[in-house]
Formats: C-alpha cells, structure tokens, sequence
C-alpha cells in the first residue's frame, strides 16, 4: 500500500482497533511500552494480532472482556487459535461518553443522534430523558459517528462519543457522562510476540487457553481442581466451541499469579498432563494492582519446605 | 416515531439485529414461531431485548456465542440483569460470505471492497489471494456494506455480504463461500416473556445465570460439582464481571437437560440453596437435535427409585 | 443350655460383650433404654449382633471405634452384612485402669500381672515405672485379668481392671488410671432391629454403609461430593473390603445429621442414586451432645425456600 | 527378664503377635526378610512395634486390616504416633480354622470347644450344623485355645485352631476349613526402622497417615483431590479420632503406587503443602502382585514431558 521504505519500523509500531479516539485508543495510552511507538489503526482485533505474529507491529492492543467496542470474542478465538503470542500487559479503561455536536449547536437542535449500535445501547437512559423525540443514525465505530458529523451529506446533529473525541474533531460538548452506568469498563491486553516474561510484581495474571481431553459430565471439574487444589483463584473463565469439533470446548483463563508463582508453575504442570492442549499467554501485572491473597499452604516458602521434606524421604 | 395506530400489534412483531439480511435475520427464518409474524430491525442486541421486555414484540432473536455481528456478550449481560426474560428457542446459522458488486462488476474492476470490520477479518485470506491489492472500506454491518455499493459517494466495488443479499440489493455474486473457515456458526436465541415453559423434547437445554456466594479459590468448583453429582453436562459457561461488585462474578451457563429432567430440578434446588442468585433462562429444544446422554445413575427412573427407598426409610 | 421357659423374654434382653465388668457393660449403664433390662453377656459382638438380629435379645452394645476391648471391624462387618439393624443411640466410656489385687496384697508383693493384652499395650509406661520387674500374663478379656487372681492355678498377683471391677470381685485397688493416656475413649452403638427413627434432637449422628460403583481413581471422591455439595461433616469414614470382590470396598460413615434434616435426606438421595448399595443404619442422638454445626445454606429453612422457587418455575 | 548376653542379637529378631502358631506367625513365613531369624512371640501389636522402635528387633509383623486376631486399630495408632517406623512388606494370610482335639477324641466326644472369641465368631455356622448343643469356653489366642486341650483344669474337648496348630501341639484334627467364609483373609504389614525404600516393582503400595488442617464439611474432599487429580488410587482410607483434639481425625491410607512413581512424589508434595500434618510410612511391593492401572496422563514419562514444555516458558 505505500513504499516499505516509508513504512514505519515494526518494533517502533503498536496495532489497535482504531480509529484514533476509540476506548483502544485509550488503553494504549496507559500502557508505558507504547509510549513513543507510532499507533497503527486496524480495522479489526484478528489484524491487530496479524500484525503482530507476522511481524509488522511489536505489539497490539485488543480488548478482551466486556468491550463496548466488540472484538471480545474474537480476540478470545484469536489468541486461542494464533500461534507465537504472548500478552505482557493489562489496562482497564472506564467506559465513558459525551454528546459532541458541531460548534454551535444547542440541545434544542439536536433531531438526530449518530452512535455505535453498542454506544447507543449503553446511553438510552439518558438519551429518553434530554432527547426523547431523537432518530438514530448508526455509525461502524465511536469515533465515525462524530465524523458524521462532518460529512457533506450527514444527517447527524450530534454524536455519542468518547470523552477524548475533542482530540480529533473539533466539537462542542453538550454533555458528559451520559452512559446509564457510570462503573461500565473495558479490559484490554498488550499482545506481543516476547517470549522473556514480565517480572513478577505480587499483582500478576496468567492467562492460558486449555482444552478438556473428552466430553463428559465432570471433566470441567477435573480441569479446575488443579487449581483449587494450589489454592489459585480464577478471575475469568469462558468456554469457546472448538469449530472443527463440535461438542468439545476449549477454555480461555485467566488466573492471579504469575508463572514464577510456585503455585501457579505447579497448577500449569497438572493441566499439561491432564489436557490435551494447553497453552501459556502470558503473565503480566494486574491493571488493577491489588495484590494477590496467597494461603500460605501455597506460598513459594511451603512450596520448597514440601520438596525439603520430600527430598529426605527419598534421600 | 409513528402513530400508535399504525404500529403492528406486539403480538405479532419480533425484534433481531437489524437491517434485514443480517445473520440475525437468517437465523429468525429458522424460528417456527417467528413465522408470519413483523420482523422489527433494531440497532442492538439490547433494544431487542428491551422491545420483548417492555411488550413492544413479543419476541427477540439474539446472538449468545461466536457471533460475527457482535452482541455477545452484550446479550449475556442483558440476560443476566433484565427481568422476565424466556429463552424459548435455540437457532444456529452457517457463517457462509460471498462477495457482491453492482451489476456487471468483474473481480478486474474491484479496487475497493466494504465490509463489516468482523467479516473482513473471516475473509482474510480470501481477500489476500484474489484480491491482493484491494483497499479497504469500514461498513456498520453485513449490510451496510453492499449499501455502500449504491450509495452516492460510496467508494466500494464489493462487499462482502451473507449469501441472502441478493434478497436485499440488485448485486452480482462475484465468489461464494470466501469465509476462511468452512465451519464458522453462530448461535441464536429466541427470548421472550413467556412463562411456561417449551416442551420436554430429551434434546434440551436449559440456560441459567448463577452468581457464587463469595470470591474464594474453589468456589467455582463447589458451584460445579452440584452439576457433576448430577451427571450434568455444561455445554457453556462464562464468566463476567459484576460492575457493582469488583472482583466478583456471575456466570453464564448453559446446561445439557430440560427442568423437568429430575436431575435439573435436582441441580436447580443445590444451586439455589448454595447460590444468593441463580435466575432461570429457560429450558427449550437444542438446535442440534441430538440426544441427551444421561447416565443411568441420573435418570428418572433412578431419581423416583431413590425417593421411593427414602420414603421407606422414615415412612 | 437353659430350659427355654427360664429364659428372659427377649424383648427385656440386652447382649453385650461379656463378662459382667467391661467397658461395653459400663457403656449399658448409660443407655437409658437398658435401664432394668436383662443384660446377657456374650463372647463377642457377632453373637450380641445375632441375638438382635433373631429376636433373641431386643438391642445389643457394641464398641465401633477404638475399643480396648476388640470388636471394632467385627462390628462394622457385621452392620455391613447383617439385615435388618438399625442404631438407635451412641456412648463414650473413658477407657481408665486400675490395678488390682486380692486384698491385703501391696505393690511389694507383685510379681506377676495379668492383662487383657490391648489393656497391657495402654499401661505400659506406668508398669515401667511402677513394676519394672513384673512378668506378663495374659488374660482373655478385662474381667479374666481379675477372675485370674482368685484361681486356683493363678499365676497372678495383680490384675489391669477397670474401676468398676470391685463390683464383681473383692479385690483391693492398688493404683488408679494407670493408663498411660488421660483421654482414651471408647464409643459404642445400641443396635436393634426398631424401624421407627430416634426424634431428631439436633445435635444428631446418621451412620451408612456405602458401595462405590466400579473401583477408579476419583470413586471416593465422586462419593464425598455427595456430602460436601450439602454442607454435610463426616464423623467417621473407614474403607473395608468386600471379601467377595477383590479390590472393591464399602464404605462405614457416620454423618453430623438425622435423616429429617433436609440435607441429609437429600444427600441420602444423591447416594442412592449414584451407589450400588447404600445401607442406612440409622439416625440417633451423639453421645457428645454438641450442636452441628449447619451452614445456613443448608439449612431446613433454605430447602424449603429453594422448593418453592423451583415449584414456581415449573409451576 | 534374663541376661542381656543371652539376649539374641536384636538384628536377628522380628517380634509378633504370638504365640506361635497364630495366623501373624503365619504371615512371618511369607516374608523372605524374616527368614531364618528369631521370631519373638509378644503379647500384643504394640509391644511388637516398640520392640523396632526401640531397638530389641529389625522388625515387627502386625495385623493392618481384617484381623481375625485383633490388633487392627491398634496398628493403626502406633503407626500414626510413634516415630520412625517404615513398612517394608505387606502379606496376607487367608483365614482358616480348623477343630483340634487331643488324639483319640471323636466328633461325639466333643461338649465343649474352646476359641477365641472372634475365632469362634467366624465358625459359627459350621458349629451349629455340626456340635449344636456344644458349650463354649473362651481363649485368649488362636493357640490358646488349643494349649486348653492339655492344661489340668481344662474344660476343653475341641479348640477352633489355625491348620499350623499341629506344629505346636500333639492334636487330631477332627474338621478342616471350619470357617464360615472360604474368602476371609487378614492383611500384614512388616515394619522396621530402616530408611532407605524397598525398590520400585510397578506392583507397589504406600501408606501415609495425614491430618486435616480443620474441621470443616469438605476438608476431606480436598485431601482426597491431591490424589484424584493426579490418577491415584486408594486401597485403604480409615478416619482415627485424635484423642488429644476431639473432633479433628487423622487418616490411615493406602495408596496404589511408589514414591518413586512422579505422580505419588507430585501427590505427596500436594499433601505436605496441604495438611498440618503427613507421614510418610513406606513403598513396598504389594501382597497382590497384580500391577498398577496408570492412567498414561499421570505417568512418569508424562512428567517428564510437562516439566520439560514449562522449563521452556520460563527458560
């Protein structure tokens, strides 16, 4: 599409769901490995992790629970099915909007609202209450719907967008705030091709993708007793239908703790023996860095102690 | 928006994932008691549910997992957290694409190719061996992108479309089945208000939101052995995050048998007891009509023989 | 051996291992509904089991865990093998010695001790210190230790006793709780063949013998599933093998429960399902009145509630 | 009790429970280490157990399981208190009786048979068919019951007797196989202080003796999880009251498989990470020769395999 010459330097560059202004957009900014780096807009999550695994992008960003954005099953499927991916990091962006207009428009005015069908969804509260006799225009993302405001032949009065909007538009801001919860967030995930893990911090995730060895009553069970019997607490778990077998399931999980955890080193053993397929993602620090409450009966001091007392038995 | 007088009656509309000719619509067609009645094209999953919910339709269809519209998750949350809501009906939908242009188009002519940014991604490595060097043009749907093929400053040449466009647009149908898999489905669901419940068919499932008690290792064992000590299968379960309560969760789950399978019941009352919140979805027929496996310590008879013995027991 | 018009009318006869003076005679005296009754020695807890069972005796007294007086798998054998049983009450006998010796006999005198050996094993340390110089007789029961010191060709000169052997021979009590544990304790079970169920006093024991259904790894836990998915403790869990089956077992349980509370009858449903072969032996107040302790999840009150939501479903 | 330099040399002396003649004598002859030593009748398990930890004999042998001799429990709280114990064989005996008489005695001779107690209790059926109207006289061993045969006083017309018994006494033996059951046995253990581990054979048992962290509804459940999640099987599970802390249990377990074996070493560290408490008491051949079932997920190669695929994620 353009000279490679002019091409940025893919370990300079980071992928997103663009475009500039989404809540990915967002993530990015949080994240200090982006820093500097030149932010390539995509079109979707699969080409954001496209670019990473055949080397045009160091990285990508990709939301991966309660996106407002979509792409959650996707990058789901995508991390499962993708080889050569490793996720270094984890943001959380608070899901926020605003009524932008063109400069100079009133409330009074405004006869026809253009959003994201899943933007628009998160504000009708308030949209029934300021606008109740407003049409709707549908936009392919948060920020295409205030750029409608622009075009010559839109029909938007204004747009809901997110509250960064006036980055790239230049709008008057009627409203803030107008989403009916004001706790709604999106996670994302800093996916890159790293194999070197991220120090571990105390506030650390692991994510794995694991499939059950069959399709019976309890094997799920089987599966998530490696780890209740370390004491490892999940904080995700979502079962995904494997296409080419119908009836069986793979697992995307995500664990507190990090690989270096003894714990959580040992769960991973008892999965491998037990699952046809595991796969290892990552371990990161939590977005949210409250540490990990550990019983002592699986601390990393209990972990040797036990291998101590087992090493004398055996001599 | 219209006179009250002129809206169709809400007993006979359903509600899908608009515009028509959509996957949404492709899996209504499938729904026998969608039959005759108005199909009503809404922007989101969430206003479907909320035209059943506030009597608007009587009826929604709604994507619950793998969807290439969108709506997942946004429909699980739905479901969790809106009352009165019925699953009735389970519908699934080959993901099949084929790509259209204006009449008399030739592959040769095709430079620019819209499409919903989901399904650019399902066709990736079609585009990338036929058409090498296309550009490419963000649409808001499966639809909206062969609109683009006849809108005034449209810049698309094709689109990639489900195969019932043709039904929608006067369009040539340059190639079929460019998906990348051959094995890609979406899974539907009929909501409702009803309140009795579908028919025992031995090909059921049941859906259920369950919220453990508490967050600590193994308490999403404990919730699942009251499914294994009923020989249970899950067939789905995900977790999500509870905006009001960080840290905790409720899980989405879909299970293998109808409630009037004793074992369900059976299942049903432990959860209740063990859960402060379990809410019944619904009990309806699989759309794969294969049968149940139960095993016989599990089936009715089982269950009745137990009862009799006990009631022996204390006579 | 007696005409059969001077025997006791059966339903006024209580077996018990005999002589008159052992510890299972002590456990009598706390069963209230031995009060007054004939209480029959016998030669061990197969025959006191056999007379209940054949009308000759209405109950029977037999040690079911930790008995110094033997008797222990015989009587969980028997229970497992023996129909029509049922356990209606519980005792603990502090397991405490003496020694004694025909009167006017002191410590200086003793050379020789006769013992019941397990009695001999539990006074080790205080012959040690008391007698290092004794010899060992052995003596077949803890009354036969005594009644050694009054025969004709005795060897003895003291016997190990316990306290309550005054009553049954004049002897002199040299030294009390010679044992060398202050805390050993015997339980015991009246057993008879009554149907109807002691009342539930809340501080209840249910006692079951349970069949795994094929011998695999994860049999036994799959059982005790049906226990923990209730909220249910276990008192007492002892594997025996089944001589007929190598290499399967049953299992000899005491719960913390009475067969009216909710959760066992319901966990009692779930065995019966999933077990070849449950024996309920009955439900009877423990000899150590504490409360159990019940998880308000498990309670009568939550069954109840839990019933009629799902009746409400189901309607 | 006599001078030390006429003691044997306790490397040449194994203890058990005597007299000669009884059925832990008989299990003595199964064992290749106690071949050609001295064999030291004493009065009971414990005394034959303190003779090993205390340095009067290598080894004891002592009823585990089943006995007909009593002795069962108390093998199981010696083993779970005194220290330094280790099992090094298991042997079983099949449990057969005969009916010895002094020479020259005729079924119709016979009024009186001496027994012990639970000896008698086991020939029961053979007596009533074929001495109904016999008066019983209780022995203190299976050999001293026929040593009544000969005393002055005795009453004894017949002792119930293990088939050795001629080696002992100058008898005829009037009846073989006497016993009720053609299937009883008893299993042994032999028991030393020696450290190092009798050698894998793939038919192997280890016993352990493991506590419970607390007393809670599902604290078993989760010890037995350390050994389902690695596809280990139990032969032997026994709850013992701990008499220092009423209410909380130890357990006696016999597991199917060696130290040796990663998937017992892996379980062990589970339960030492787990339990307060865990003794490790010994890998030895099993009696039964018949090989361990390992389900190939849980077998050494297959640990070898997942440490190798986690020492590459973490490098």
């Amino acid at each position: 599409m353009t000279d490679s010459e002019t091409l940025p330097d893919a370990s300079q560059t980071v992928s997103f769901l663009g475009p500039a202004g989404t809540f990915t957009e967002a993530a990015l900014k949080l994240a200090p490995e982006a820093k500097g780096k030149h932010w390539k807009p995509v079109a979707n999550v699969l080409e954001a992790l496209m670019d990473v695994q055949q080397g045009r992008s160091f990285a990508a960003m990709v939301a991966i629970e309660n996106s407002v954005e979509g792409g959650v099953t996707a990058s789901q499927d995508a991390l499962s099915t993708m080889d050569g991916l490793r996720i270094i990091g984890e943001y959380i962006v608070p899901i926020r909007f605003v009524l932008a207009t063109r400069p100079g428009t009133t409330m009074r005015d405004v006869q026809t609202v253009a959003a994201h069908p899943v933007a628009y969804g998160q504000c009708r509260r308030w949209l029934h209450q300021a606008l109740p006799e407003h049409l709707y225009v549908q936009a392919s993302s948060n920020v295409a719907s205030a750029r409608q405001l622009f075009e010559e032949d839109g029909l938007a009065d204004a747009a809901i967008a997110p509250p960064t909007i006036q980055d790239h538009f230049d709008v008057d801001i009627l409203a803030e705030d107008i989403q009916d919860s004001s706790i709604a967030r999106t996670r994302f995930l800093l996916v890159t091709t790293r194999t070197d893990l991220p120090s571990r911090t105390g506030t650390d995730k692991t994510s794995l993708i694991v499939t059950l060895p069959d399709e019976r009553p309890g094997g799920l069970l089987s599966m998530l007793e490696q780890f209740a019997a370390r004491g490892i607490n999940l904080s995700m778990i979502t079962s995904r239908p494997i296409p080419e077998s119908p009836g069986r399931y793979r697992f995307v999980i995500d664990l507190d703790g990090h690989l270096e955890d003894a714990r959580v080193a040992d769960a991973l053993l008892g999965l491998r023996r037990y699952s046809p397929s595991v796969k290892f993602l990552g371990s990161y620090p939590r977005a949210v860095p409250s540490p990990v409450a550990v019983d002592p009966a699986y601390s990393d001091e209990n972990y040797a102690e036990a291998r101590g007392w087992l090493d004398g038995l055996v001599r």
